[in-house]
C-alpha cells in the first residue's frame, strides 16, 4: 500500500501583502500529477489546509478543485484534518457527506477514533486541538498540554486497534526532537511548550505529521512532510517535497521524497546595490521573490525602486549594517524579537519587581495568554 | 411527485446584537420533521442560506446538520443555491463531490444548465447573480439587468428541456408583481429595477422562489414560500411556513402550506408603559422578541430598563409621539428612510442644481453605486 503525504498547504496565504493563489494552484497541479505517476492508494494531507479560519474564496474554490481533482480525476480517496490554522468547524462543513464520495475529513474527536481503511492500512487522524478541547471532550482534567492531550486521544484510539494490521496516525504537531520552526508556522501553544514525544506514536507503523515547514524525520517511522512550497525567507534553503509513503503487510514502511518546483522562487540574496543591479540582466530567476540584504556601507538614494526595476519582486530589503553591527540596542531588539512571551513577561516582571516570577506566576502567566488567544481567535472567526 | 419548498433561511443573522442560533435550529428542526411526516421526494432551498458571504461558525454548523439530517435519516434529496446574501465560491465548496451523496448545490451557471431529476421531474436551480456576472458568462454585452439575465440563462437551459417532462426552477429573484418587501431582505439592484416579469418563468410548471420573506404567490405556479422564520419587526404579522408542492406527471401542480412555529415570536406591543408592566404578569408569551411602541406623553424615567424587568426581551423601544405626529421635519425623516437611492440622488440633485437628473445620469449614478456595492462586498468577503 502506497500513500501520498503531504501537509501544511496554507491556502490563502498572503506572503509580504502578496496573494499566493496562483503559485498555490502551480504547486497543488504537481502533488495531483504526482499521485497520479505514483499511483498512490490515498492522499494525506496533514492539516493547515488554509492559512487562517475564515480564508479567502479563491482559496476556498483552489481546495474544493483539488479535491475534485484528486478523487474524481485519479479516483484516490483523501484524509485530512485542520491544523492549528484551520477551523475544524469551517473545515468540518459537509465532511460527514463527503467521506462517501472518498473525501474523508476528520474534524472531531469522535470521528478521529474510528479507522479509515484503504488498501490493508488503518489510517486514524487526529484533527488538532487546544489541550482544553481535548480536556472537555474526554472529561479528563488532567489534559492540560499537548503531551497528555496526544496520548489521550490515543488511549481512546486504541480500542480500534486491529492487531496484525498496519496503522498510520494522521496529526498536526510539534514532536520533540524536531528540528527548530520556521518564521511561517504560529506556534502550538505559549511559552514554548507543547511539544509531545516521538515515543507517543510508538503505535503507529508510520506518523504523518504536519505544522513544521522543513521536510524532516524525528525518527525513522514519524516524518515531516513539511510544506510544498517557501512561506518565509527563513525557508528559502529548504528543498520542498512530498513523501511517498509505502507500507508493506507486514507493518514495514519505506518512504522516498519527490521534489516540487516553485513557479517563483523564495530567496535571499547578498551584495552591493550596484553589483545586483548589474547581475540581473543575467540572473534568469530574476523574478523570484527575494529579499535582499544589501552590504553598501553609507547612505543609498532610492535602492528599493532601483532593485525593483530590475528584480520585480524583492519583498524585503535590508541593510547589513542595520541588523548585525554591535551595537547594544539592535541586539536587545534581535533577542526580544526571538523570546517568547513567557521570557518577556519574566524579563519584564524582573524589571518591575525586582524579583523572577514563581512557578505559579508563570503558568497563570501562560494560561492567561492562551485564553486571550483562544478568546480573539473565536472573536475573529465570529466577527467575519 | 412531491417537494418541500423553502428559502431565505439567513443562518448567522444577527437580530438587533442578538445571535439567532438556537431560534434557527428550532425551526430548521421543524423543517425536517416536517419533510419526513409529508414523505416528501426532495427539499429545495430557494437561497440566502446564510445571512451573509462569510457566515459564523456556530451557522456553518447548523447548516452542516441540516444537510446531513436531511440527507442520512430521511434519505432525500435537496436542491439548492445561493441567494443574494450568500458568497457563491464559499456555498459552492464541495458541491461536486456532494452531488453524490445527493446534496445538489447549484452555484456556478453551467451546472445550473443541467437538470436534476428527482422523481420523474426535472428541476433547474439558478444561483442569484449579478447582472454582470451574467454578462460575463453569456458573453452579450446586452445583459444589464436582472430580467435580462434571468431570460438569458432561461435560454441556455432550454436546450436540455425534455417535452412532456413536467420542469421545475429555483431561483433567488423579485419577481414583479410581487408585494412589497420587509426590512430584512437586501436589496437585489440599487433603485428598485431588479424585478423579472412573472411571465419570464412561463416555461416552468412550477417556479420555486426564494428572496422575499412573506409568504405569497406571484402566480399560481409561481411561489415565494417565504422565511421560516421573522427576520424584522415588518414581518411581525406573517404566518411562516414552508410550502408542500405536489407535480403530476401531467404537469399540473397544486400547493399547500405548513405552518412552522416560533420558539419566541416577533411582536410589536403598543401602550402605555404602566399598562404594559401591569399586563406582563399574565402575558404567557412575554420573553417573546418586541418592539415596544409607547404612547404616553410627556417624560419617562427608565423605560426601557422597567420594560425589560417584565420583558426580557424588547429589543426596541419607540414613543410614539416621536415617529407620528405632524412636525415636518419627522416626516421628512421617514420619508427619507423609505426613499430609494436613487431617489435621494435625485433629491440631492435637485437641491444642488435646481434641476432633475437627466436619464444618462441617474443610469450612471446606478451603475456606479452597484460597483461601488459589488466591491464593497469583495472587498469584504477578501479581508475575511
Amino acid at each position: 500500500m502506497k500513500f501520498l503525504h503531504t501537509a501544511d498547504w496554507h491556502l490563502g496565504r498572503i506572503f509580504h501583502q502578496l496573494h499566493l493563489t496562483e503559485e498555490q494552484s502551480f504547486v497543488l497541479d504537481q502533488i495531483v500529477e504526482i499521485a497520479a505517476k505514483e499511483e498512490v492508494d490515498a492522499v494525506v494531507v496533514a492539516g493547515d489546509l488554509y492559512d487562517r479560519a475564515v480564508p479567502p474564496p479563491e482559496a476556498v474554490a483552489l481546495l474544493d478543485r483539488t479535491w475534485q481533482r484528486i478523487i474524481e480525476e485519479l479516483s484516490v480517496p483523501i484524509i485530512t484534518i485542520p491544523g492549528n490554522h484551520d477551523s475544524a468547524t469551517r473545515i468540518g462543513y459537509g465532511s460527514h457527506l463527503l467521506e462517501k464520495a472518498g473525501l474523508h475529513i476528520v474534524a472531531n474527536f469522535d470521528r478521529a477514533l474510528r479507522p479509515i481503511p484503504v488498501g490493508g492500512v488503518d489510517f486514524f487522524a487526529l484533527p488538532f486541538a487546544e489541550p482544553a478541547e481535548v480536556r472537555a471532550w474526554s472529561g479528563d482534567p488532567k489534559v492540560r498540554d499537548h503531551d497528555t492531550a496526544m496520548i489521550r486521544c490515543i488511549e481512546r484510539m486504541r480500542e480500534n486497534f486491529t492487531p496484525d494490521r498496519p496503522r498510520v496516525l494522521v496529526a498536526h504537531a510539534f514532536v520533540a526532537g524536531a528540528r527548530t520552526e520556521s518564521d511561517s508556522e504560529r506556534p502550538l501553544s505559549v511559552g514554548g511548550a507543547g511539544t509531545v514525544p516521538v515515543d507517543t506514536f510508538d503505535d503507529f507503523h508510520y506518523t504523518a505529521l504536519g505544522h513544521l515547514h522543513a521536510a524532516q524525520s524525528v525518527s525513522d517511522r514519524c516524518l515531516y512532510s513539511g510544506s510544498p512550497m517557501k512561506y518565509s525567507f527563513s525557508e528559502a534553503k529548504h528543498q520542498k517535497s512530498v513523501t511517498i509513503v509505502e507500507v508493506e503487510d507486514s507493518g514495514s514502511v519505506s518512504t522516498f521524497q519527490i521534489p516540487i518546483a516553485a513557479r517563483r522562487d523564495v530567496r535571499n540574496v547578498e551584495g552591493k546595490l550596484a553589483e545586483l543591479v548589474a547581475a540581473a540582466p543575467v540572473d534568469p530567476k530574476r523574478d523570484d521573490y527575494l529579499r535582499v540584504v544589501l552590504t553598501d556601507e553609507g547612505a543609498l538614494l532610492n535602492a528599493i525602486g532601483r532593485l525593483r526595476e530590475v528584480y520585480p519582486n524583492v519583498l524585503q530589503l535590508e541593510r547589513r549594517f542595520l541588523t548585525s553591527g554591535s551595537n547594544k540596542q539592535a541586539s536587545q531588539v534581535a533577542q526580544r524579537q526571538q523570546a517568547t512571551e513567557t521570557e518577556l513577561f519574566a524579563s519584564f516582571f524582573g524589571e518591575v519587581l525586582e524579583s523572577d516570577p514563581s512557578l505559579a506566576e508563570t503558568s497563570l502567566f501562560q494560561e492567561t495568554l492562551e485564553e486571550l488567544r483562544r478568546f480573539e481567535s473565536e472573536k475573529e472567526a465570529a466577527s467575519q
